[in-house]
């Protein structure tokens, strides 16, 4: 299978090309950058040195075509929407990284990102959450991969919402993401200096995920899911903690939760139950799946106030973003899933 | 005055005795650690390198009515009980950093914290919040210093439950904290290697500093007030932040409730207001206050679910701890509030 | 005694203003921002909130002329060398934190950073240093500020050179540096995501402090000194740690050496000797010195090799740059040295 | 092939346990640690999770004779010299993380590490790394894995020591290290408020490492080598930058320095050679490498006093010990080089 990226040299194109260079069953042929086209990709990412001779080219569609089966578009959003239909007309498959394809509705997706050229391929791009949508992943011709803060929310209440245990319309979700999630651009703000030691409540109200996060939910349900979503930049390079307050509709016991997430995620290879009784990591913590492909879900039932507290850890940069899409492209490829994508980072992180 | 600290080399104690070495109307003329008895506090404390000769003594009650006015008590909850009715006796002023005379219930000490030696002390016992006590320290003979992430979960809180804005049984308290939080003492959590690039969610459900959040809450509005508060250890040595989501009761706008903050800290030097337009630091982040005595409050308003986003930011150690148990002794002396605490921090931390 | 500084936006000139406004025989009456013209200077300089009302102005010689005694210039070089003739012209003290007048030779200026407008005014200059130039600062129109990583090694060199204690042609500068060295512009080495977790050796040949290490050494002893200089990016925002080896002229004990520091150092206020016997803290670390303008030197002798290993401690941004052109102003002014700048920072940093 | 650990809860022991748990050719079948015995290891290193059923067993020779082909001791030194000699005397092969059969002259041993049980077998050790000992490692019974602060020094240095090209008397290693470098059990000096944020001169003098650095240089050429040795702890959790200065005992340039070093390493998968022109990474940085068996060595040439400064980076817990260890499981096992070892972590670290 030859693949390829257009946008290589952002964190979620770089982080891709890291994971496919050594996917077994790929061949990474192609990979893009305005910026720095004609130099050898390890100059830009240097974690491939000595591993790959591959050079960024333009993102020019002939290229593109003659050289892959799949693409990757690891741009920002609207570059990919003005870019996919004409990916699509090629005949090639596309898993985009960006949030274009990620909303159903217009509306929504006018609210939070602007103007869209090509709403008409909403209706068959598919959300790329192999949780959700395994057996659309399989047929899609364009899959939207969700955000990482969005994933790591959804993942978390998926189970809890599928079994109607808790208020649709009074969640919290108290995110907590490491500085790769603001991507490879220096800014003010992510001046080292200025962005170390500090816990930033960047953006308290209004943040885009909310919109996948609550069409997901809803899906999962029929019903209309509010999520009240805040997000905080946290003293880390990667990972995204979530801390997630929800309210029981009825009085419940921990094996009722308990149950919930073992049946949704019974199947799941990539999402592990953690909800021990002893030792020092006894709930989800980035630290746990740093740099790797895993998700960590849990829970603490508080009957003082009659609240659910659900945890869920993932890496941004892998399961948030490059691992997943390389999860997808193996469900379109029919390779097994874990393809490439199964390696454990080193503890202690 | 002549100022004496019990329990030194901890780091209340030392935080303490950093602030009172410079403390230009006091003299610290007692410190005591049984461990480091005899020797230089500077050896333990290396920011007073050439600063003081003072040694740490044994905790003597002779040793402490002799050299000392006013005693604070920097020990562990149970040694403090143990200790307290006597220095009392002596007809010493105490001002207490544990948690043994916070409560006013004895039934929530033991369920919190175990049996407790002397409760008849807490009806005089006065909580050493001076936002919300500052006639009773004036006079007191025994200040309860508050909880470092109760104190800021309360700078929150207050003015919107004073002001009767919010639902009063669904507060949900996310606090973030550094790690000297939890002492001076290493643990196998604490160890660097472990504790470091972590963000671990270690008490959910059942944190002691509810009991004092609830107790202070409800004591300003005259009605039970519940919280759900959950605490995460962050990546940093010191700060901490807390996210406190509630619900308003009534529909609400943002002038309502800037004016619940500006009337509730209206003469407060050390509470300061932050919502900024523009800026990176928009809102409060613990960066900003670190070794300070100042705390940084603010908030949004989320019509989105209807739910309001307060933020407070401070130093566990300081106004979480010794520079706001120092501020009680001004009180108490007669000096004035900022004596030997306004000091700033360096930006950037 | 009015000042103000011209330039007050970047880290040396942002910590001045932290550092002025709360000096107590000072008073900061005016600052320049070319970028924030017209805005508080508690906008840009978070920490200043409620602590002044002033606002940055233009840089323009009316306004200063009017406003000042003394000017502090905190712009990168050359723009220096090009304000400078101007305000000195003006008949104001200045005193510059940027390179231009730090060397003595124009030939080694133009070396390391090109080309010069007033070299006349060299000879006049006086290299900011009070613990080697305290009477000539007192009497200087023009002081130029050391560079941060220059002072660290010059104080861990100074007493073994004045004492002609070792080889002076075969000394290794193993400079680490926090990130805020490099000021307060991002930039792609500086995005917080590629600069944490890093120990980078960012400048291992031809550092541009080694001339004016080199020029101070070579007065000292009057003879030429040789410096390798190598300097580190580590994983902190500010602070210094210097490693300078370097090799005996004879065989040596340790008392020869602790006596050269002693001697050297014995009057001086900001700089502490470390070197115990026991405990956590046995060497200088920068942790210990973080937000104050102290300095701690300490050393090793190892019969192994037969060397000398001195360590010194700073704050690049207080006795590096801001709080060491303070100490100098208080020279100028007739101030105790302390005035403003005897702060300790809190521990644990 | 069947392997085992004696020592599985340290970082060495179960940073092998993470490599071999993945290893193709490889089954762990047996892993003792006192203190946790009957525990499930998945319960004290967390990134095994759901990745294997195996327990600690206690370190009794019968099972390890009836389990294992090859055994690993990654327990402290002193103990591994008790416990080896059974061991071989079982058939086994041994892997030894341990410093204890590292060096050939027990008046070392002494010196640095106090008494050994059986020296007799120091002949027959070999000390195991595979660049200098490849063919040796084939066949030993008893493999000396080298100190991680060691290897970083002797890669930096091995090449210009093999060409003759430096003063063999004056060589000086600043080593910088994260603080998994001092192991898994918690000390005041690891615990995190303390140990964060500092960069501590923790050994300048007397390192350990010391006396293998120099007997693996002086085996290379044959004279005898001194090597300055001093190790700071920085704000890491992981990896090790050396920083070494040379003095070049003829006029050298650029192009000599890099033949020696393409040379000596020319056909090692793990040792790549970093002298970049241009970007942000240019020379070594623990951050390119951190969870990887790779070493990144680098150099520049100094011609204002003459040196060389080698850079070396490599992640202490694997080429520095347990990817190192397997490596040379490897070699023994006939098996590739890179088996079980080649993967890359992710960038941004």
């Amino acid at each position: 299978m030859r693949v390829g990226i257009i946008g290589g040299s952002g964190f979620a194109g770089s982080t891709l090309a890291q994971i496919l260079t050594f996917h077994p069953d790929v061949e990474l042929t192609y990979i893009s950058s305005r910026r720095y086209v004609g130099k050898y990709i390890h100059q830009v990412i240097p974690n491939l040195h000595n591993k790959t001779r591959l050079k960024f080219d333009l993102p020019e569609n002939d290229l593109i075509e003659e050289k892959c089966d799949i693409i990757f578009t690891a741009v920002p959003h609207h570059t990919s929407h003005e870019m996919i239909p004409d990916l699509l007309d090629l005949g090639l498959k596309v898993i985009d990284l960006s949030a274009d394809y990620r909303l159903k509705d217009l509306k929504k997706y006018n609210e939070y990102y602007g103007n869209h050229s090509s709403p008409s391929l909403f209706k068959d791009a598919v959300y790329g959450m192999p949780e959700l949508y395994r057996e659309k992943i399989k047929n899609a011709k364009l899959i939207a991969v969700p955000g990482c803060q969005a994933s790591c929310a959804i993942y978390a209440l998926a189970p809890l919402i599928n079994e109607n245990l808790i208020d649709r319309k009074k969640i919290i979700v108290d995110s907590k993401t490491g500085s790769s999630g603001s991507g490879a651009s220096a800014t003010e703000a992510s001046h080292h200096p200025i962005r170390a030691n500090s816990i930033r409540p960047y953006k308290m109200t209004g943040h885009r995920h909310t919109a996948e996060i609550e069409q997901e939910l809803s899906n999962i349900c029929g019903e209309d899911v509010k999520v009240g979503f805040s997000a905080h930049a946290v003293n880390l390079t990667r990972g995204i903690l979530g801390t997630i307050y929800s309210f029981p509709l009825n009085e419940i016991d921990e094996r009722t939760i308990i149950k919930a997430y073992r049946k949704f995620y019974r199947k799941e290879k990539f999402i592990r139950f953690r909800k021990m009784k002893a030792g020092l990591f006894r709930l989800p913590d980035p630290k746990l799946i740093m740099g790797t492909n895993y998700v960590d879900v849990g829970f603490e039932l508080d009957n003082h106030i009659d609240r659910i507290i659900s945890l869920c850890a993932l890496d941004n940069l892998v399961k948030g973003t490059a691992g997943n899409a390389t999860q997808c492209l193996n469900i379109i490829a029919g390779f097994p899933q874990e393809k490439g994508i199964k390696q454990i980072g080193m503890f202690p992180y």
